[in-house]
């Protein structure tokens, strides 16, 4: 199977496909893949074919390999990527890596990302009403305190080492990105005061990997 | 590090728990472990002292390292786990095998395991008045009804294939498993008309890494 034969189901600018992106960019993979954009805004993510065909959870994004096998959730994309190389670049080498970089990313979501998520869709306009069929504002409220919670949690983090996972660039960094792009579409700024966390996010947006996606332009 | 010198921050008969007590014995690690209880009734996990030290997120299980790094969630200390062996035997070993294992443990959490949660917390007592600061019932049904939608869609899976995620029993089978515990505990039994799923679970509480568990006892 090589890269080439890939498909991505891809949304450019939104937080959840940047992630795969800027995976792919990392790992070098992403000139061999076919991009292919599903229009979230008129919920072509839950029609049935989709969810029947490609993704259960009726999200973005999706790598379809050759075969028609597809993978959903950008962490599995991610592993299945940097699994693809010599010798993984992005989910760790040793087994502490690997724990680490997983819990930092699962974190990175649970308080971060999917937090904001949940804000967007259950207590703004979100996708629109033709998507968001069903919204629980209060619900959205408490996720968009608790991310704010996280973001002062991920500067904390990034007060006594470089990156989210530790001392290199990884998945759990890509996922905080993920993040803090979908903080500035929901206008969530990150508080001035989480110095750690935005000088972080600046370097992070010097990275070739991350500065050239859709997301930042 | 040997895996003596590891510590376990368990609540023996919760679902969550359980997951990792059935890696460690499927990976053979599990007499080697130290299990420390942490009680859930008391809010014991949502001290600050344990936040701190041992997970932001306030759940459990924990695993705690020799020089005292912590490892939160589950998939990530299976990870870790499973990366202590010669080659793994629960996260797969090629790309593909990666990308689905990881990608249908992360369904069987977002589309099962996790919504119980959420309804257990949200729209029953959950773990008291104590500990249950705020709760959003109507969005804890919503997920209760998502749970249940998850059981079909996992039913479907087996029905065409021996395991959750493909020919071999993983950690993908590993959360569905806990989501089936933390659905019988709410007393949410899978409909009689998921044949597949039925059968699957009744072979996966052969296995001696299951049926040994106190979940089950
Ligand atoms: N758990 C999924 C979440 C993906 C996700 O929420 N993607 C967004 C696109 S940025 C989406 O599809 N949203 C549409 C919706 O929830 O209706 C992952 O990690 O891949
Ligand atoms: N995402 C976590 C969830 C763990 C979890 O929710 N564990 C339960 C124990 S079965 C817990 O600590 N619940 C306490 C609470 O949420 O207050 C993981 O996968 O490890």
């Amino acid at each position: 199977m090589t890269a080439s034969t890939m498909t991505i189901y891809d949304f450019p600018k939104g937080p959840y496909p940047t992630r795969v992106r800027i995976a792919l960019a990392e790992t070098g993979l992403d000139s061999q893949v076919r991009f292919v954009m599903v229009d979230l805004y008129t919920g072509e993510h839950k029609r049935p074919e989709f969810i029947r065909a490609k993704n259960y959870s009726g999200t973005l994004p999706v790598l379809e390999l050759e075969d028609g096998t597809c993978i959903a959730e950008c962490t599995a994309i991610t592993e299945y990527l940097d699994a693809l190389g010599e010798a993984p670049i992005l989910t760790g080498r040793t087994a502490r890596e690997k724990g680490l970089i997983h819990m930092m990313s699962k974190r990175a979501e649970l308080e971060l990302l999917d937090a904001i998520s949940v804000y967007f869709h259950h207590a703004t306009p979100g996708l629109g009403p033709d998507v968001e069929h069903y919204q629980n504002a209060e619900w959205g409220f408490r996720q968009r305190d608790k991310a704010l919670r996280g973001m002062r949690y991920f500067n904390d983090v990034l007060t006594t080492q470089p990156f989210i996972a530790g001392d290199t660039f990884s998945m759990a960094d890509i996922t905080v990105i993920g993040g803090l792009v979908f903080a500035s579409i929901v206008k969530l700024p990150v508080p001035d005061e989480c110095e750690a966390l935005r000088a972080w996010y600046a370097r992070m947006r010097e990275r070739p990997s991350v500065s050239k996606q859709p997301a930042f332009n």
